[in-house]
């Protein structure tokens, strides 16, 4: 078994959390993952709003009565209700992202919810913890959809000697159970997993999106801003959108002014592309660990086999290169 | 002690490779890491072109008998004069990056010398193989001066499935034991490190650079083609440039044609400022890696500590998560 001070915080099994993307990280997936023994987190930023969330956490605790969390693009305008939402429903972590966590961590403490921030830098890191946050996610640029410019190897190790004694989470880049391996021997108290996920029976978007990732490699992703310029998705300077190439990044990335000039024309075409399950022009976010992904499968298959490869690799693997 | 296939291939105690940072990582640089059980590499493409390298050769071999190699842009012009003479003074090891290696391969084998190609992208690493590369090298986004965009973790995860049998060594976010742990751990046969050997006394480029990297953080460098677009360096298409963010970068970084507009003032600029010494315009290229540098250190010590900084984490770590 692998424990970790990750572990210990929450009560859970197994140092693994799926990450809430918003809209499609549903009740189901979240369950499906905390079964297992890992963290499930629902995506709690969508167009379904706080109805949506509500349900999502409903069903959730219907499937399982382990600890599961909800996460919030905390960017977004209605992260305050949504917060609300979430602690009247009493789950057991609500998680930022994007903008400053500080204004609902109190709120959450109060109402007994753990509170996870994922930054993008060491100093992001840094006020987190100010701010009392009881984790930290350091999110490298490999991560999928939202992301900074910063590879999670280094920024793991600056985060980790950044805020000493609190436990930090590694995302971006890891699908697999030698990547879990790698970042809890670098110090990270956990891995936390998305595109893995997506590439679940569970997980709540199109399976035209799936197929995509179980046929893309590590070569075949960019980080752009063409779909936020076109959506105008408030995300703050510094965060990119980690996708997988195809025609649309093809036209319009790196043209964010002309973007912004036809935006009414581009907007449209992407709508009916999403509707249409159409991989060429809509967006199909992947870290770039979707090389490593072969097949949809349940969510609890993933937990359990990515925590059985990292617990063979770190028994095996340490006495193969020390003589 | 640590030993790797890597190791075995070369006969070197470490699996610690310096990077041939052109011009800078001289034949000094290169035999202090040798001499301690790494790899030294003299970066052969120079301003001093094949007399500089002939005599950093020479320098290299005066202080230590034990292998060293060049590594070479072979994007430039001048790589197969330069490769001559590397095979003429009878080099251990030939490196490549940012080109086709395969028409130096033959020449390099016949000439009793290893050859070891960086890559950037899956696919390189799998035509380099194919064209004779005894060892592959993963560069991540993470590293310092000229790199893809690719994080070290999932592309070296994918270059390893990939290219399986080969030995494969990581670069890019790596600048101590924990890192190079963790990549071991992700089934490298090394660790590449070009910042962390910049911080060296024997590195040959400015002190003012130096230490800059002592005082900059992980949140501190950009990847930009700001310095390339001035200084019309031949670097193909999906590479880009880390450097410590400044004032030259905070002006010019995304506006690449204007650059071409107003070339002839900014290389005066810039030429001015490296002769000066003045890091605010002048490039420091640095890799993500950068905020754990604390100090400018003789290279061997620098081996020599990673090294056991590795293998205590790897004697430790795994012991402290698993139950």
């Amino acid at each position: 078994m692998l424990r970790t001070r990750f572990c210990e915080l929450l009560g859970i099994e197994h140092p693994i959390v799926s990450a809430p993307m918003g809209g499609t990280a549903n009740g189901e997936l979240a369950a499906a993952v905390s079964e297992a023994g890992g963290l499930g987190m629902i995506g709690g930023t969508s167009p379904g709003g706080p109805e949506w969330l509500r349900a999502q956490i409903r069903v959730a605790r219907e499937r399982t009565t382990r600890p599961f969390g909800v996460g919030f693009i905390t960017s977004f305008p209605d992260t305050g209700e949504l917060v609300r939402v979430a602690l009247e429903e009493r789950v057991t972590v609500v998680a930022h992202s994007f903008a400053d966590a500080a204004p609902y961590v109190g709120a959450s403490h109060e109402a007994g919810a753990r509170v996870v921030v994922q930054v993008q830098t060491v100093e992001q890191a840094v006020r987190a913890v100010r701010a009392g946050a009881d984790a930290v996610v350091a999110q490298g640029s490999e991560a999928g959809g939202h992301t900074g410019y910063a590879g999670t190897l280094s920024l793991l190790a600056a985060v980790l000697d950044a805020v000493a004694g609190t436990p930090v989470l590694a995302a971006g880049g890891i699908a697999d159970g030698r990547g879990l391996a790698a970042v809890l021997v670098l110090g990270a108290d956990g891995a936390w997993m998305g595109t893995r996920f997506v590439a679940s029976r569970e997980w709540a978007g199109g399976n035209w999106a799936k197929q995509r990732l179980v046929e893309a490699g590590t070569d075949d992703t960019v980080q752009t801003h063409a779909y936020d310029q076109t959506m105008e998705s408030p995300f703050p300077a510094g965060i990119g959108d980690r996708v997988l190439r195809n025609d649309f990044t093809a036209a319009w990335d790196g043209r964010d002014d002309e973007i912004v000039r036809r935006r009414g024309e581009l907007q449209a075409q992407v709508l009916a592309a999403v509707k249409a399950g159409d991989p060429r022009v809509a967006p199909v976010r992947a870290g770039a660990a979707v090389g490593l992904i072969r097949a949809v499968e349940p969510a609890g298959d993933v937990v359990r086999r990515v925590v059985a490869e990292a617990e063979q690799v770190l028994r095996a693997r340490p006495s193969q290169v020390l003589r």
